[in-house]
C-alpha cells in the first residue's frame, strides 16, 4: 500500500528545523507519508551528534533551542538516504553547500520529484553570469524548483507567531501542495507565479538591510534610513526587472518584496554588522569571528556577487547604491560615501 | 522696485519651523523676497510670547528646541498680515486649524499665489465623504494647492542629516519652484504629480504605524509586523486607488508610499502609542494626556475618519485591518482582533 508523497527537508539550521514544525503536523492529513526526514549535517553538540540528539530529544538544541520538534521528523545524517525516495526537497542549506548536495543527489532524486529553494545568495558563474539556487537545483536534479522567502525570524515562526511566507511556484498543482505543507493557522502562505522574483526579492534585501546598517552606524537617523530604503528598493526593483523582466510590479508588493525587506533593514543580522561595521572600523572578518561565532554573514558576499556582475555587464552606474554597498564592505571606501551616493542617485529628479 | 516672490509659513511647530531652515536659506538666491514670515499661533512659553522669543533669540524653544533659526524668518502673530502679500503659502498646522485659517484668509490672498499643504488628516464632510485638505484650501482661498510629504523627524531635517521630501504637484513651473525652496543639500525634494497621492499616504501611514504598534504591544515580534505592513500597504494601495483612480503605482514606490510608511511603522508616535494602548489598557485620552502632554494624537483620528467613510459607503470588509484598527483604538473589540483580522485578510489566497 503507497504511503502518500514523501516530504525530505535538506538543512537542520534554523529554518529547516522551523520549517518542520509546520510540515511535519500537515503531512498527518493522509495524503502524506507521515515520516518526514530532515538531513542533518552531523556535528558533534555536547559531545553528541546532533541528529541522535535530535531524534531522541526531539529538539534542535543547537540552532533552535527550545523548541519541541515533532515526533515524526526523523533525522538522517546519510544525505542519499534522506533524499532519495522523497517527491518533495525542501532546500534551507547555507548556499555554500548547495552544488555539493545536488553532486550528491543528482541521479537518484525520483524523476517525478520536485524542490523547493529557501536558499539566498547567488551564484556567480565563470562567464560573469548569475545564476539562481532554484535553476541550479532543478537543472543538476532534472525536477521542478520553486523559491520560498521565508519570513524574518525562524525562531518565532517555530512558536507559532504569526507569519508570512512568500512561495515563487509557477505549477498551480505544486502550488496547492505546497500551501498544504507549510500553511498553519498562524502561517500565511502566499503563492506568486515569480520564481525569479520572489527568491531575488529574498537575496536582494540583504543588499537594503546593509545600507540601512551603515545609516545606523553613521547616526544619520530616521529621515536618512527612509532614503536609503526608497533608494533601495528602486535599485532591486531595477535589477530584478532587467534580469527578469516578466516579474510583474505584484511580486513587490507582496510580503517577499516591500514588507519584508523593510524589517530586514530594521532587525536583521546585516543591520548589526553594517552598524558595528561602521562604529568599530574592524574588517568583515573580525565581525564575524565577533558577533557570529565566526560563521559568515551573507549581505557582503551577496554584495560581492552583485558588484562582480554589475561591473562584468557595465552596469555599476545604473547601481550606485548596489555598488557602494560592497566598496564599504571592502573598506574601498569609507562608510560616509553612502551619504553622496544617496544625494547624487540617478533616481532623483 | 518689485522684491521678488514673498514666502509665507503658516504654523510654528516643529515641521513649520524645521521647513523654515531651508526656505529661508533658498530665498536668498536673489529671485524672492529675502524675509520669510512665518505665521505663530502665539502662545506663552517661559512667560514670553514664542513669537517674540523667536525674533528675539532666533530658537523656537517649544517646538524646535536647539536649531538655530535663521535671521530671515519673521515671525508674526498675526495671520492675515503674515499671508496677505504672499505668492507661497506654505501650511503646516495641525488639521484642525485649517478650516479656520481658511476663513480668515479667504478674501485677502493674492489671486496669483499659490499654496503647498503639509497638513496631515482627512476632513469628514456632512455628507459623510472625505475631503483633502488641499482641495480645502484650494477651494476656500481660490489658488492651487499641492501637497508635501514631510520625512519622519522634523528635528533631523533641522539639524541637516540627510533626507527626503516628496511633493504632489501637477503644476510643472510651481513644481521647479518647490524644488528651488526646499531643496538642500542634505534635503532631497522628489516631485510627484499626484496631490491626492501624496497626500493619502501621508495620511494613511499612521494608520499601518498604529497597527504596528499593536504588534508590538501584543509582542508578536517582526515576521507579525511583516504581515502588518504587507496587509496594511495593499489596503493604503486600494484605498488610494479607489478615492483617486489616476494615482499611478509608481506613487507608491517614491518616499512618501512605501518607504516612509514603514519607517513610521517603526519610529513613530502612533507606534508608542498603540504599544502603550496595548499593555496599559488605558483610553486614549489617558495616553495622549501621559505621553504627549495632552496633544491629540492624529492616528487615531484618522482612523476614526477612515472608519466613518467606509461605514457610509458599506466598504468595511474590503479594509478590515483599517477597521479594526479604529475598533481597537475604541475598546469595541481588543487588541488581539488584529491577529484574526490578518489570518484572514480577504488579500490571502
Amino acid at each position: 500500500m503507497p504511503k502518500g508523497k514523501k516530504v525530505c527537508i535538506i538543512g537542520a539550521e534554523g529554518w529547516g528545523s522551523a520549517i518542520s514544525t509546520a510540515v511535519c503536523k500537515n503531512v498527518l492529513n493522509g495524503k502524506y507519508d507521515s515520516r518526514v526526514h530532515i538531513y542533518v549535517y552531523d556535528e558533534l553538540v555536547r559531545s553528541q551528534y546532533l541528529s541522535n540528539l535530535m531524534n531522541e530529544q526531539h529538539e534542535n538544541i543547537k540552532y533552535l533551542p527550545g523548541i519541541r520538534l515533532p515526533k515524526n521528523l526523523i533525522a538522517v545524517n546519510d544525505l542519499l538516504e534522506a533524499a532519495q525516495s522523497a517527491d518533495i526537497l525542501i532546500f534551507a542549506t547555507p548556499h555554500g553547500y548547495v552544488k555539493s548536495y545536488c553532486n550528491i543527489l543528482e541521479d537518484y532524486v525520483k524523476p517525478t520529484a520536485y524542490a523547493v529553494s529557501l536558499v539566498k545568495g547567488l551564484e556567480h558563474t565563470r562567464d560573469g553570469e548569475l545564476n539562481l539556487y532554484s535553476h541550479t537545483i532543478a537543472e543538476r536534479l532534472q525536477i521542478p524548483c520553486y523559491s520560498m522567502m521565508n519570513a524574518n525570524s525562524a525562531m518565532e515562526m517555530a512558536q507559532g507567531k504569526l507569519c508570512e511566507m512568500t512561495v515563487g511556484c509557477d505549477n498551480d498543482a505544486h502550488a496547492k501542495e505546497l500551501i498544504t505543507l507549510f500553511q498553519t493557522e498562524n502561517c500565511m502562505v502566499f503563492i506568486m507565479d515569480d520564481v525569479v522574483g520572489v527568491e531575488l526579492c529574498n537575496t536582494l534585501k540583504d543588499l537594503v538591510a546593509l545600507s540601512a546598517g551603515f545609516i545606523d552606524g553613521l547616526r544619520l537617523g530616521e529621515n536618512a534610513r527612509v532614503a536609503c530604503l526608497h533608494l533601495g528598493l528602486k535599485e532591486m526593483i531595477r535589477f530584478i526587472k532587467n534580469f527578469n523582466p516578466t516579474t510583474k510590479v505584484s511580486t513587490f508588493f507582496e510580503s517577499c518584496g516591500i514588507a519584508n525587506s523593510v524589517v530586514s533593514s530594521f532587525a536583521d543580522k546585516n543591520v548589526t554588522f553594517a552598524n558595528n561595521f561602521v562604529t568599530s572600523r574592524k574588517t568583515i572578518q573580525e565581525i564575524e569571528a565577533n558577533l557570529l561565532n565566526g560563521r559568515k554573514l551573507l549581505g557582503p558576499i551577496i554584495a560581492e556577487e552583485i558588484y562582480a556582475y554589475l561591473e562584468h555587464k557595465g552596469m555599476q552606474k545604473m547601481y550606485p547604491l548596489f555598488s557602494v554597498i560592497h566598496r564599504i564592505c571592502q573598506m574601498e571606501v569609507s562608510p560616509q560615501a553612502i551619504i553622496d551616493t544617496l544625494r547624487h542617485h540617478p533616481d532623483m529628479r
